[in-house]
């Protein structure tokens, strides 16, 4: 473990910082009740992100040019619309396929990136745009140094261009940056560029409590339960 | 003037928020003092500014591929470094070079920035490469939502598509965002492309007062003194 010579972290943000799931599916009851629209929202937000990775493996196989992460989710928004046969107006599906810029952080997320901060650049490092990064930013009150997207190198995690490009971006080594994130690929591909990796739990992303705890603690630096365990094992104040 | 839909404010960065003259002198004149080398500071310092923009220009007229500014301050530093006969060890070069990541703000930046973060995006629209502007934003406490850079646009200001790649990565339209500048320049490229203008007065940029203060009133959306005036003018408590 070479975590000494860490100087960035840089973050997964969808279910490592944030909570998207119950966040879209709290929107989505809202516009249901104000449409008079009943079905299950959360097969549906389940349906819009299980739409997630093979929109990506397209433009990740170079099958596609590059997309931002909104067009891809309003892409699979449309499609999902029509399925359920659910009727919105261009500004309602507008807002609605933004409410991936209006996600609200875990409860130890805040006060975990603002105790990081005390001694590490903090960045994300999502396929979320640039845009809907800077959005979550204010919304979420989530203090980052910087922001750093997928939109920036024009791939997608785990695409080997993110974890090299987040580091010479930063003007860092490889192994002077940790990949934060709750999802065992992420890290396995950020450490076979050379990042050092941190492992955060998070059993309830996908709804109920996961007994399934992902087995990574032979491949991985760290792992915590949250960020604020994070910052007491980085010696954060 | 358009304010009212103005969403996020983009900084010029060196002479806006960052005394970048006083705070490289003053790290020379230590330099100068530990290796006992007796030269005038301000001068070299005036001299490796003025080399900025010579250098940026064969890039901004496609002369010269993509180059970061981090690498255009060390060949201008290294040319510096020779005419004075100077001699350092490569150590000692890489650190003065990166003087350009430890400026220190105006007494108003960041209390002016931290205002303005109360109804707006604030975020770095500078030339200086993501590297320079997120160790600047820590050595300085700059509490920027994020990180803007020609270095993400690869294009170097005056450019348009750094102000219209502004807006656009931003996912704003170009009047709902504001460029905030002490350089009558930046101020029109950035009017120019349909962005709403604020003019900060730094007076002390290039060390004395400066009797010359630039006649911008006519072509800019706001005039203020300093980040603080801005923040009152536009309502950020």
């Amino acid at each position: 473990m070479s975590q000494n010579e860490v100087k960035a972290l840089v973050f997964d943000v969808f279910g490592t910082v944030v909570d998207w799931r119950t966040s879209i599916i709290n929107e989505c009851l809202v516009l249901g009740k104000q449409k008079d629209i009943n079905i299950d929202w959360s097969q549906f937000v389940d349906n819009w992100r299980a739409g997630y990775r093979p929109a990506m493996d397209t433009i990740r196989n170079d099958s596609a040019d590059w997309r931002i992460l909104d067009e891809l989710h309003m892409e699979i928004l449309l499609g999902l619309l029509k399925s359920y046969s659910i009727s919105l107006n261009s500004d309602e599906i507008i807002h609605l396929n933004k409410c991936w810029h209006r996600l609200h952080p875990w409860d130890d997320s805040v006060n975990g990136i603002t105790r990081l901060n005390s001694r590490f650049i903090t960045a994300t490092l999502s396929n979320g745009n640039v845009s809907l990064l800077t959005n979550m930013a204010k919304f979420a009150k989530l203090p980052w140094t910087c922001i750093l997207s997928a939109e920036i190198f024009k791939h997608y995690k785990p695409d080997d261009e993110v974890y090299k490009g987040a580091a010479n971006i930063l003007d860092l080594k490889p192994n002077q940056v940790m990949m934060v994130a709750a999802h065992k690929s992420d890290l396995l591909a950020a450490k076979s560029n050379g990042l050092v990796t941190a492992y955060i739990n998070r059993p309830y992303e996908f709804g109920n409590y996961s007994v399934e705890v992902e087995d990574v603690e032979k491949d991985i630096d760290i792992w915590a339960s949250d960020l604020e365990s994070l910052a007491d094992q980085l010696e954060c104040n």
